[in-house]
């Protein structure tokens, strides 16, 4: 095993600065990674947020989180036994850290621990048939003996099964909306008891109700939280399928359980497999895949060595304090009005007009846009702030985004 | 379309003295073409078997096919409509002329043109599931409508399926013992409609009633007519999993319909997939992999410009005639008593003491036994062919060779 490295951990004030952060409108976790990178610090980007989003061509001023909401929000959560782990704390999960869209606050209950474990997703249909559920009991039963914790998103069918035969060993669900409004209610009695040996986890305010969008985004956190996912039964294009993409994306593992060509509940497992999922037709097919994944170095040292993603994730100095020499306004100064380096005048407004003249339905990416612009990337990021904050832009993987082609600029 | 080339035709003394070769004790396809490469004709190498044998150490005769036995073959065939088609006429079917041992006389009842059209191979579980056999109708109809005949083993239960979705279309059965002894009783109302519009094999003597051993190697005629197989429902350890090891060692492609992992019928195709077969999960997965194969060139070209053996399978001499200039005696001379080129005496009998010596239980290559007994690898191949024929050789893929154990030098 390989030393873990100190990590620092975020201040009260810091913590509380990062909630209302990503608490307020327009800020998912790319934007809250772009302003935290672009200000050094939560509480800088809060400051800067209004003049940003007016700037993107917002209609009317951004909801920015209240204090007293934020504040309201953390006194519910101690109350429920809910912790707040910041990405780069060392209780923050090591492989969801390298996910692009790693949630910046992840909102826990019950054992932080097992959030340090290796951990499969195994996941699969609502309906699922009684081959599929004994099939994901035997899965769920054989990781957990193995070691794995199992990951899961507290769905009816193969999901729950896979909950409730890994209680013992280890389970973690993730909930789509927040941990005051679990859903569905067949799962209210199953996350008591996952909380005793196990965590549930979810990136929501405390009391969101899960809207259907929230489905497709909370299974990000499932894949991301693991060595690989396993579909178990899933129809075309059900939800488990999006698991499977989001795993792709992440460079984890997707291995599939092979159905009958007649049964539709194995169409979308049996596509996998065309695709290339490794197949899942027994237990020692998972164990073994992950167990190499393992053993190829220690787990503290696969979160740590694999494959970084385009850019740091956050600088140690962003995460954690402001350097006294760069203050957020300066901040703010410099890169909308750079000395030098430029062979023309470039006025603030016009920067952002000019990119979302040149950007469009399809996704370009940042260096893209930077060359046609002719501007050099810092501003180009800034402009892409903007519009983030404005609600205009679209992201789709990597750095690529595209403008909505709803929201006009003004 | 390329131009078939005309292919010569054995008269009827060669096709007579080709069928008591093959018909003869201990003379299996890959023996017999050894023999007729070694000895330019099927006439010079049935008289020298006996003296081959004897050398071999066989310790009674080899008993050869008698002419009056053939005879009453062949005029009991005419009968029985079956036709004897030999390797290397244009009636053979192309992509079985390619592999190892293909049989050196094909015995057809029904179209000779069936077996001239792109074919791929339906094998499965004989105690099939209804999904199971739904699937194996619905492949073998889209296979036919797509142009292909459809081969299998006239066994119960998927492949009795395959041959009724494809009557109409063109349906290809593989005995695995003689035309007058047809197996199982189920396939007997079959046989005569896949006739009718498609055609029944077998490599077998006409009255030969099959026994164990004889299935799995009536197994390599149906991938080797067979673009590849697909393998629809198999326990493991079954037939059609011996069908598909056929299939890749003759570089075929191989498909296998995915199951439950609970469903032990599905056992046997989940491994294939495992270890790389192609998923065959919806009917579009066979007709596009095999559309592509048989796009890429046309029929007749694949079986022409396909890899080749490692050796040519025939010399068109030694398949139709014998060079005037070299004799079987003289041949049989020659070979063992080669002028020059050895520093060493080397007498008859001792060259098979010798390579039997240096053989064993496992697969030796023949290259590897001439570079051991430093000996030209024509002789080590006539001592290969004379332990042959006196039942004390293996063969176990490609040229390599074991001697088997049971059988003692004198």
């Amino acid at each position: 095993m390989s030393e873990a490295k100190p990590r620092q951990r975020l201040s009260d004030e810091q913590r509380f600065d990062w909630l209302r952060l990503i608490r307020s409108e327009n800020v998912g976790p790319r934007t809250f990674r772009a302003l935290i990178n672009q200000f050094a610090g939560a509480r800088a980007a809060l400051e800067a947020l209004p003049e940003l989003a007016r700037k993107g061509g917002a209609r009317r001023p951004l909801r920015i989180a209240g204090a007293d909401e934020v504040e309201r929000e953390m006194n519910a959560a101690r109350r429920a036994g809910v912790r707040y782990i910041a990405l780069g704390e060392a209780e923050y999960p090591p492989l969801l850290r390298q996910i692009d869209t790693a949630p910046p606050i992840l909102c826990v209950r019950g054992r932080e621990e097992a959030l340090q474990q290796p951990a499969v997703a195994i996941v699969g249909s609502r309906n699922a048939s009684a081959a599929g559920l004994a099939f994901a009991d035997r899965l769920a039963r054989g990781l957990g003996e193995s070691g794995y914790v199992v990951v899961s998103g507290l769905a009816r069918g193969i999901d729950m099964r896979a909950h409730q035969s890994s209680l013992a060993t280890g389970a973690v669900g993730v909930l789509a909306g927040g941990h005051a409004k679990p859903y569905p209610p067949e799962a209210l009695g199953l996350i008591p008891r996952i909380v005793e040996f196990g965590a549930v986890v979810s990136e929501m305010p405390l009391d969101w109700e899960p809207r259907g969008r929230d489905f497709p985004r909370r299974n990000r956190i499932v894949s991301g939280l693991s060595l690989g996912v396993i579909v178990v039964e899933a129809a075309r294009g059900s939800g488990s399928l999006i698991t499977a993409r989001f795993a792709l994306d992440q460079s984890r593992e997707v291995m599939a359980a092979p159905g009958s060509p007649l049964d539709p509940r194995a169409e979308g497992t049996n596509d996998l497999l065309r695709e290339g999922a490794k197949i899942c037709a027994r237990v020692e097919d998972a164990v073994s895949l992950f167990d190499e994944l393992r053993d190829q170095r220690t787990y503290e040292d696969l979160s740590e060595t694999r494959e970084p993603a385009e850019e740091p994730l956050w600088s140690e100095q962003a995460l954690f304090g402001v350097d006294p020499d760069k203050t957020p306004k300066a901040l703010i100064g410099d890169q909308f009005d750079e000395p030098g380096g430029e062979d023309y005048e470039v006025k603030d407004g016009s920067i952002v007009a000019r990119i979302a003249d040149l950007m469009g339905p399809s996704p370009i990416s940042l260096d893209e846009l930077a060359r046609m612009a002719e501007l050099d990337v810092g501003k180009v990021r800034i402009a892409l702030i903007e519009l983030d904050l404005a609600g205009r832009i679209e992201h789709s993987g990597g750095d690529r985004v595209a403008l909505l082609s709803a929201e006009e600029p003004n």
